[in-house]
């Protein structure tokens, strides 16, 4: 017997249909007799539905009172899976974020979990229900209504995981898994069974979006057993995700991801003088603008190019804040390109495995792509080429590390 | 300056617009200096809706997840009434039953408030915030989400005012006051500036939709100034409901009520012993059906003859359970009506007036309405008469007392 906290998302929970689904498979899981608390999400639509309505009435919506809406969401979604679960003959009880209790600071929209209070659920699964809890969304200390932000749900599953010492959390989503990379560009891309902490941040955070950022470190941190699988599928075993410790034979890479989000803005001619670089991305900063790669070659001849990516709606932005930069600091020149993609090998494996970084260039070399940026950490190397290049990049990497065959 | 509680039905915030012109009024009584306490019920509809999507999954839906599912509702109305106030730059705050902290029994889908913790409420109401609350809706002392039935948000107005000590509960609803009786049947029907609690109290027991009657008794209890107002009209002093002591001069009739949802069914020939009444009524009691006049004539000859009234849906259940009771008592016969219709006089000036029940008996008389059935108290003649003549006598009540006419 196990204690098994499954996270369900809006498809998910989309319609009564699909609703008196889900309640069939966690009705499995009860027979195999383990205990289930089941984290779910509004039916898919209903949040955007709450909050154009609050838009109507105020463009910009109070977040206090915005939280008080959407989190009615996930209020109706966790009764309507209850009432699925007893019309089966099961026990189920619900409760909202604040009902559990769940704790949060009280950033209204973007808050963050400070404690969860296990008691209820831990006496309810005791004595033979399922519970059914609201994810994305807690209570202050004040008793205000909070949520976590979008993709809170996850977050709310592994949270719960981690305060009752599940043994495992469960993500279930419209795909089947984290695959080596997006199947619709690579036809050969294979599903990975097991997938590391520490892979799957830079995969969340190179923009696959099968699980939030947030929800990962949370795992990572607390030791949580995650497992990504379909809720449209009756049965696959998904990807676990492993603490490096866990896995014997690590693979060298994991996967590959991509995006066409980001674009490129250098500052040619720069002093080569200590603080230039806080001098460039300050106001950079004070605009609200997010910085992805930051590159700065070795300076010749007292000055130095700086250059670094921003997301391609700020590109524009970002060009006019240069502008007054550049005569601040002397600079001679502003280049920009926003028609950039950027590509990433991701894997632990490639700490103790040299020559990697120098097979990738090669491999987009003899594809004839030329690379613009370059920036690597302990488990992954990113490159920037033109944008056009982007599937033909992944395809030939995807091949040349040979992610389509089980390691 | 005043502490004004202001209750909205569903039919006042049916819409965005709606919800606009609420804040609106709001607005101008901020304007005038009071202090506001909104109590807002779901918008039309909605909890209809909801109510529809848990009866698809779960035909019986369970009592307390439905109190979780509907009383979404009102939590949306106080998020978009709120921003609304705020989108015209008042303060203003909302809160849920549970926030609030309305404690209720425990009785899921129609609780009762067992009290009223204010202070928040108060504390915000001296910093010049509009409070905004979830009417209908409550929360058990295990924190459970209760709800009080339909109709509710008017007691949740009520025990708010009664909590705040609040110089005037406003009721706005789709029509602008109480009249002497129903302006569709009888176009000379008169809007009363007052009517007295107990007045009130049979009228809204006797159908008048106005108000929800355990609203009225709640604030008869606490002496709460209830005044009924039109949402829809800008002016207007709606109808105040007042204590007997505060009314000078009493009129002797307020108003004529009257349905056609009743039933009569008479048992003939009961032996006239003692406790022959409760033969009668035990088992239509334990058949849930209940029943509104009772009477028993004088016996003869040994027998009485019993009559009562029911439901007209149930007419034909109190049928079937009277049959098994015939023999049991050795009754002669069981007839039955369901063309029938009740008209009743109210008014508290009647207790100290003679000739009232004459002088209706008499007019009913000179249409040739034959009267089957009396019942009389306090501040109430009911007359069952056949069904087709309802209306004449309604008009022809209301012509002999003058209700026409200001008193």
């Amino acid at each position: 017997m196990a204690l098994i906290v499954q996270k369900y998302g809006g498809t998910s929970v989309g319609s009564v249909e699909r609703i008196k689904n889900v309640a069939q498979r966690i009705a499995r899981f009860r027979a195999q007799g383990h205990q289930v608390v089941a984290v779910v999400s509004a039916m898919s639509g209903e949040t955007n539905r709450l909050i154009a309505l609050a838009k109507e009435i105020q463009p910009q919506p109070d977040p206090r009172e915005l939280d008080v809406l959407v989190s009615t969401g996930e209020q109706v979604t966790i009764a309507l899976l209850s009432m699925a679960l007893m019309e089966m003959g099961l026990k189920a009880r619900s409760y909202t974020g604040a009902q559990v209790r769940i704790l949060t600071d009280n950033a209204f929209t973007k808050a963050r979990i400070l404690s969860i209070d296990e008691d209820k659920i831990r006496a309810d699964l005791d004595s033979g229900y399922v519970v059914v809890v609201a994810g994305f969304q807690g209570v202050d200390e004040h008793g205000n209504i909070t949520t976590l932000g979008r993709g809170g749900s996850d977050t709310t599953g592994v949270a719960l995981a981690a305060a009752l010492k599940a043994d495992e959390c469960q993500i279930y989503t419209d795909v089947d898994g984290v695959y080596t990379t997006d199947p619709r560009i690579v036809p050969e891309a294979r599903k990975l069974t097991t997938i590391t902490f520490e892979e799957m941040l830079e995969l969340a955070s190179l923009g696959s979006k099968v699980l939030q950022i947030r929800s990962v470190e949370f795992a990572g941190k607390y030791k949580v057993k995650l497992r990504v699988l379909s809720s449209f599928e009756e049965e696959g075993e998904g990807t676990l995700i492993t603490f490096e410790e866990d896995t014997m034979e690590k693979p060298i890479i994991s996967g590959i991801a991509f995006n066409r989000d980001e674009a490129k803005l250098t500052v040619l001619g720069v002093p080569d003088r200590p603080g230039i670089a806080a001098h460039i991305l300050g106001p950079i900063a004070d605009a609200n603008i997010d910085v992805d790669m930051i590159v700065q070659n070795v300076g010749h001849d007292g000055t130095t190019d700086f250059s670094f990516t921003v997301h391609r709606n700020e590109f524009t932005k970002a060009l006019d804040v240069l502008q007054t930069v550049k005569a601040e600091i002397g600079a001679r020149e502003i280049i920009g390109d926003n028609r950039i993609a950027k590509v990433s090998l991701v894997g632990v494996g490639m700490r103790n495995h040299a020559g990697i970084a120098g097979k990738m260039f090669k491999t987009l070399a003899d594809e004839n792509i030329n690379i613009q940026m370059i920036s690597t950490s302990e488990i992954k190397i990113s490159v920037v080429v033109e944008d056009k290049y982007m599937e033909l990049a992944v395809r030939a990497l995807h091949q040349a590390f040979e992610l389509d065959k089980a390691n």
